[in-house]
């Protein structure tokens, strides 16, 4: 099955963040793609993806980078596909301030959908909701899905009911 | 015909940002609506917006709010419909850097894509974007846009090769 | 005995924060309850909450919360209580910054009473000063809690007299 | 009638910040009275103004400061009254960073409820709400004026309806 | 004579900022050229400009660009020679962070020579001064300049030592 | 007479702020000189001045920089004296904290008084508060001067008292 | 012998951090006191303290607090000495910026001479220097320590000198 | 073989960071030496070593620093060649702002060439592409770095195409 969502890193350092995205495409049953992909390192492969995603039928791209993250911002630049940008606190970050600033702070005319920081489960959510807006099948599963969320905080409620304080139960 | 696009803001007084989505929707010839609903304010419309927008035909929403900036989160947290948050520089606001964190540092699970400080049009952009996802027609609008971008910049390029430093041209 | 402060938090993993706030109430002996209820994952029960904490009695709501902290917020547009906003410092937070700035900065009309990070002992003590405010028997536990602050720096004090540098005592 | 909420500021110069707390104030029909007292300045007179609060019926202390803001802190320690820090965004402020901080992170043991920067306002709607613990009076004018909110926005939004864009009306 | 130094900017609106290295190259005689070149709107020229860039002579290039600040990064990207990152405090720009940080924290193996906020002076003779590495005639026009940097301070110091206050003379 | 306090600035345009330390030092009757130095512009006068300043008989200096503000810190690394830095936040300072940063965080061995932002004025409070450590006369000028910061505040907080709001007189 | 130095803190938990500057007094030989004193918790005694201390033969204060720091800023309000401000990095402090802007940040009149961050060793050594204003033992104790800085590097240097790589001695 | 790179450091602590640039230049072949020096504590020796670096015939210099970070700015005052500053995240360092804007921001006249954060590796290839200006066979193996950071990242893609999700590859 084509893959309608490609995952990319700025380096594979940045997997353990970024593999959040595809935990969660996974789940939904979302074909992807993941791939390390440098707007510095590789940049030649990063104008290529870019040009040639929409024409392999992708339709989402998640971008996740560190540090001064051109990454996200280079792709929009060179696809009409909607990006994702996945902010990341590596160990080059200065605490994620310069990933944040660098991915959201977009000039007029090439959006970055930017996450919160280390935010790729959510990114994967939000390409399943954009997907989902030329595919019913994938609401239902976002649907699903935010139903879900509220069961787990029940569940944990119902935990923290039973901790007892002294004073509470007089 | 029915609103593809809504527009919502927290207050009024966000109008001149916000209206720069409602320009570039109205040049791409994407139908949209635009209202103030605060989450503060006006809580329940805010919900009841929420949980009928899907049914009402809306497929993509653009929330802008400035301050602890709340509305672009609590309507992600009652759609499934994808969430585009407009952090903006009001004059409640510190600088920005509050209704910026206050939108796009959400929990997992419910994903606002945030664009950046002021950036209504990179929203309406996007909005367009993902509605490209499911309409070849907007595509190719997308594409033309995108292709508009350079011309520009190859005009201002041609006035700025016309500038003339004192030893420059010997 | 009906709580007269409700404590609630974001998600269950604020807890070892949040408890704070429930040890020294407990030791003012003000009833007390404590619920996991997210402005996010269970918005209409975080509705249902606001709407009926002042007829269930509650007179005080504390609401702490990490990342784009909006539980306080949305609690204090949906209930004409004092709600008093505790910014975590959660694993989703940007070293605090965004729970502080997300929980601070409302919009006129809408007031959270927001104490330092993570400083939900504050949170605590300033819901019995509020009490007090109607009730004469808080206000004497109150006012022995602040000769009691005194009375440990003292103590401290006479161990730090007893630490001798060589010069010190010539 | 003797004042109940009682309104000091660092600075004369603070007046047009603070004086939308004694506004609110008097719209709510709550006696109030209005100081200046520096915590650096005068801090005798602050020392026996926190002492006698209490005694001379206050039961709110409202306190607003910029810079390095000590006043709410100073009162915090030396009264039991619940305290309401606004911190000031003056000539010599740091953007309102400093004022913000140095009201807000309190050591345990002495609160400060602090509102938004420059939010006197918030400040005012918040001692209403404090002193409605036991005064229904006041408990009912809190209600309405929430109510009042909404009523703003809503006719605001109508005035908004009546904007048009080129396509919107297809 | 061929440009030696390639000045290039993100968008004209950054002229009055990015002339003044114009301005210093011109008053060291060091022949220049001065495009703008968006590593976002116009990826295509961007990646042609940074390969031919050695090729036609250039031997350092100076960048500027606000916002999320890209242009220095994928220069130096694609490009063995020496690029220099000027960041600027345009209107999109977040008090200028943005454009400090997406240009300051490159990744191992990409740096870019960064300089102050709307710092192009010092860009230019930051490039006077690696040109003078290979050209003892530049060499010689940075050490006259710098020792011109004294005579300006020592000048405006007799302009000073003239102010007479009240009680300075007794 | 000789001046017992040197006040130097990193450039004549710091002397609108530098000047508040002269006009109290002269209200105090300390003799004082006032000049331009720049630790970058002027690096050997700079160390000229740092190792004569106690042999002329000057017991305090009072240095003010903006941006990379190195003059305080290279004057202390070569002076036994004590040295006030002035943080300034002129045209070329990112909103003054890199003038505030450069200016404290001094490494051990070496420290700087430093003040407030643009805090000349308690600077040259401060160099006399110094001086006075061995000087009865000036401990009071000193003494006089801080009760009389409370006489203001005093006045102040009478033509405040005279404001009416409509309520509060009931 | 009196102490000339009084050093306190705002809480005996910074006394790690504080004892830096009793260390350096002691190798000064220079005599002081280490007390415990909290703004907040102890105010009477932070009030009768700061009166006192010039009568008791004090000459110079160094005040050492975390968070909303307003120890040194209170005592400075209350006594004509110098005061010394040491912010510190405590578990409550949000990474030290609301101790440095609180204790920094102080309003017109009321100096605080601010070491950086936990710089209480400079504290000791800028207290040495105030001292030396009208001590000349102490002034050539100053002296030598200063020189002494210079050959700890001089001899780490050397250390460094033995390091070689594999290229460096062809 | 003379130096033609000097790398200096603040202390000898900043070892660890200091030879990344040391080991790159190794790699490259390229002859240099490595020395600590600090603007503060041997202060004539960083003047001596800023007027004769260029005679001695360095041809660049890399000065790291933390904290207050003078050093970088201090021998670019003194000395014609370009100079290439490193932020080090020390111990001493606020999360490393501070010496980011203290090498960052300096004065119009005397630029340092910023690298990112603890960045010393990019420090080393910066001075080799200085250096390539006027020497061919450095411009080579700048080139052959450039090539070899892509084939790392080649490399390291293909062991990611090797991870295999559940869904993925149906």
């Amino acid at each position: 099955m084509k893959p309608l969502v490609s995952i990319i890193m700025g380096s594979t350092s940045d997997l353990p963040i970024m593999e959040e995205a595809a935990k969660i495409l996974n789940q939904f049953k979302i074909p992807f793609e993941i791939n390390a992909l440098s707007a510095h390192r590789t940049p030649q492969q990063a104008v290529d993806f870019s040009k040639n995603a929409l024409s392999r039928g992708v339709k989402v791209i998640i971008a996740g980078a560190g540090g001064a993250a051109h990454l996200p911002g280079v792709i929009s630049a060179l696809s009409p596909l909607p990006v994702i940008g996945v902010p990341i606190k590596a160990s080059i970050s200065l605490d994620g301030w310069d990933s944040i600033l660098s991915i959201l702070q977009m000039p007029p005319g090439i959006p970055v959908a930017t996450v919160g920081l280390n935010g790729a489960q959510n990114a994967g959510i939000l390409a399943a909701q954009i997907l989902a807006v030329g595919d019913n099948q994938i609401l239902e599963t976002v649907k699903a899905f935010k139903a879900g969320l509220e069961k787990k905080i029940v569940a944990a409620n119902e935990e923290l009911s039973k901790i007892k304080y002294e004073f509470k139960v007089n």
